[in-house]
């Protein structure tokens, strides 16, 4: 079990829109569409990949760290060092 | 004829890549995997995304943007704007 | 008492060499340096506030949120909500 | 002469705002303010600079690499190059 468990559906749903706006980038490069319009989408993707790990990520702290530090110990510092690199690799990217 | 024109394949091989990732974010979901490998691979693929755009955008400064600055006139003006547009829209994505 | 509360010192050297940046860039624009030359360095003044925040909400996980959530109750939850849109706000910014 | 040279004081303005904001989360570490606060204060730092930045570059873009542009050669090419890499720096940053 994990934070996103209960909402799974939810998360496939925005992954299969995402899915479909990448594979939409291919076809308007195999159709020679404008340069901006492109960047348009791409920016648009990007949005829904943020939007999504901005939610695992609240959800994680909100079930996996908090649970982890209310037991303390060894694996809570572990948890929430896990979770800072994980939000400056979001931060930089 | 655009900027990546003269490079399709490569573009299309980087999103095939991303497509890929996005699908196994999918796929990581359903299978219950953990969160923080979950928001590594996001991390991947916005990289991959980030990636394709730096590049579209140098080739459409290197090839749409300059022609219409070497033609000068308003078609130039516009060029430029909705470049700095794409730009700002990435920088804050 | 706070997060960072024990590395003051650390925090303040951290925020003068910035502050001196953000100086040098007002400078840099009164004696009409080289556009690219000030955008260099916006971006190591940005990278600088950046690693400053990373670090901040590095050590909130670790006292203020970890205290909170060991103590438990409707502060705990607060607390990780707080930090969530802290975080949004970075990865947005 | 930049494309930032008619809109100096305007520049110089927004950079001594942010130049009091880095100041005033020097203040806010040293008087124990809340972390969260201070992160709030640094996203707006953050945003501030990535303003002048945005504007800088599109300035540039309309004036110096029009200009090289215009004039054609190899000049042109180094001045698109160097906008990418800016570009790049920033979206990373």
């Amino acid at each position: 079990m994990h934070g996103y468990t209960g909402d799974k559906d939810n998360y496939l749903k925005r992954l299969a829109r995402i899915e479909g706006q990448v594979r939409g980038l291919a076809r308007m490069i195999e159709e020679d569409k404008y340069c901006i319009d492109i960047l348009t989408q791409i920016s648009a993707a990007t949005k829904g990949l943020q939007a999504v790990s901005l939610r695992l990520l609240d959800e994680h702290l909100k079930h996996c760290v908090a649970e982890a530090l209310s037991e303390g110990g060894k694996n809570a510092d572990e948890k929430v060092r896990e979770a800072s690199e994980a939000i400056a690799r979001l931060v930089k990217s």
